[in-house]
């Protein structure tokens, strides 16, 4: 079993709406997007497994032969969303951790050993797996950020996309897989500052900020119901045509007669202008953010930053009706800029377990040219 | 009495926080503009009185000699601010209309003549007299916007600053004399129709919008504290000397130890920036008051749109630890962006007669030179 080649794979997320709003009991929009970390399992000619996670620096390896030595059956008893103390400290005997082993290194070797040894055994998760995954995950996110929401590791374990407030996690039911541009500004930010910077508005105009974080939370609402009813809407013949025909006549947003996709498209860059000018009111803005807004927008196209602002990311929605050369222009526009951008799409499957074949080319390419034979883990 | 030189002049106005969430029950603030109509009056050589209001296409002229054989002591006959239709049907014998006259000529010539002839009879105003003006400039402002609030020939009357909200107006106290820059993008918009889309918009997304207008308001509301607190601080000797220690080290803003009246300047800086993009929210913002507002920005200084929007005109607070080199560095770049751009200040006086001593030069050279020995409204 554990000489199988094994891919599995987890998406990126993005905010969507609700950023800096949630910290104040608000709602955010979590999604998961199509840039996905793959893992790429398989067994040394050594006969050593091997994780190498070059990002925080680890690179451990174990005899496979000692592996499958051990009893593994304690993986399998009880509840799998029962606690794991005991199974972890069974797994600290086969992780055999030299002395100077930080806790965080710990952690994630732990977290590394545990998920190997029960995706070994396991080809499909049932719920109960995925609510493990997502605990562990977590536990990854509180080793790095302190104090995680659990969004990230939430949308990235389900995939589609997440509601989150005040603790309480729900996914939307058949969220759309819309296009979009991820950009980074590499305008480098502190997450922390700048939570800071709002809480502090807050406090020093009360009457202006708090109905501002109001309206954040209608438009996190307003887009939940928006991609529900993306998601029921199936598109008839007649939209492409339609789409077809706008195109040809260069008209972006005709005044009558639009296809009900489109006209959920464009309610979903309004609510993404008014957010990312409630976002400039908050002080998260940056002149680059405001750069990309404009370079996307002198192509039509609608923006907002996405996460902690100050920098950092943008996302732009890529209506259904573009074509693969208007798309083009418009990255090379956010290059030219300096930016860092990828095309992809939101709502995308959570994590899941993949064979070489069904893996696009460079997708391939990658894994195997990082690091054949051993773990890989590679955003 | 007629023989006498009568120069009176009148500010211009714009809104400082609430245009458009007035129209939804929220206080708006308008100020008066240091930026003003003068009014000469002066007999012909000729024994006539002409009035010439070149804007509106209206050239009359009437003998004095006749009007000075009339008697006009129904003028003085009751209350001031009593009802004038009697006094106008009088002054309608005066006006002596040609048959083709429109209502729009009519009423302008008839508000002249009213003014004209009590503006001869007193050199300086009751507030009951200002009541009057204020009435007479309303049914003007009636004529030329149909459904007007009431604020701007208020504004223009009293000078200042006024607070207006559903149909009531009230004065700030002592309201300080800021240095602004007035920008005009030269952008033309059609104020109905942005009115219009701001209450399509609302009705839209009543539960983003409406949070919005709120936001908005409590802007309103707290410019008008930071105004009035303003007024009562008295500067101390040492917050000019801080300032002046500020710009010869180049800063900007000093994050501590900062003088009590710039500290309210960086206030009034910070409720622009959130109100501008409160109104890019609304969907009355344009490039060109992005465009006027990254071009202030990159000279350190925060505008934002004052009326409609949607190109139109825009507002720069002129910081007092400016210097004129500064000042004038902003003024090139927007009118190198093709914009007007006028340096004046706000918390103007109201309606004022003045002398010709009085006058700054440039002032009287344009009154001198634009009709000499006639009525002259120059804007």
């Amino acid at each position: 079993m554990l000489s199988d080649v094994l891919l599995v794979s987890a998406p990126g997320k993005v905010i969507l709406h609700g950023e800096h709003a949630v910290v104040h009991g608000k709602v955010a929009l979590a999604v998961a997007l199509n840039l996905r970390t793959f893992l790429q399992l398989q067994p040394h000619s050594s006969g050593k497994v091997s994780l190498n996670l070059p990002n925080i620096g680890i690179k451990r390896a174990w005899d496979v032969a000692r592996l499958q030595l051990l009893d593994m059956s304690f993986l399998e008893q009880g509840d799998p969303t029962s606690p794991i103390l005991e199974k972890l400290e069974k797994l600290k005997e086969v992780a055999d951790f030299p002395e100077d082993c930080t806790d965080h290194e710990r952690l994630a070797v732990l977290a590394f050993l545990y998920l190997y040894l029960c995706i070994c055994r396991k080809q499909r998760w049932r719920a109960e797996d995925l609510e493990l995954i997502n605990k562990w995950a977590f536990q990854g996110e509180k080793v790095i950020h302190g104090n995680p929401s659990g969004v990230d590791n939430a949308v990235s374990t389900w995939g589609g996309a997440l509601r989150y407030q005040q603790g309480k996690i729900s996914s939307l039911k058949r969220p759309p897989a819309l296009k979009i541009l991820l950009i980074n500004t590499k305008v480098p930010r502190s997450t922390k500052a700048l939570v800071l910077n709002v809480r502090n508005r807050l406090l020093k105009f009360p009457k202006i900020v708090a109905p501002l974080l109001t309206s954040i939370n209608a438009i996190s609402l307003e887009c939940e119901r928006v991609l529900e009813e993306m998601a029921t809407a199936v598109p008839a013949p007649e939209h492409y045509l339609a789409l077809e025909c706008y195109r040809r006549h260069g008209h972006k947003s005709p005044a009558s007669g639009r296809p009900n996709g489109n006209r959920l498209s464009l309610l979903l860059q309004e609510l993404i202008d008014m957010n990312q000018h409630h976002l400039n009111a908050l002080g998260v803005g940056h002149t680059s953010l405001d750069q990309l807004c404009q370079v996307t927008m002198a192509h039509g196209l609608h923006s907002k930053l996405t996460g902690a602002g100050g920098g950092g990311c943008g996302i732009t929605l890529l209506r259904p009706d573009l074509t693969g050369p208007e798309v083009e222009a418009v990255k090379q526009a956010l290059t030219g800029c300096g930016f860092d951008c990828w095309e992809t799409s939101i709502g995308a499957p959570g994590v899941s377990v993949h064979t070489a074949a069904s893996l696009d080319a460079p997708v391939w390419q990658a894994l195997d040219g990082l690091c054949a034979g051993q773990w890989a883990s590679s955003s």
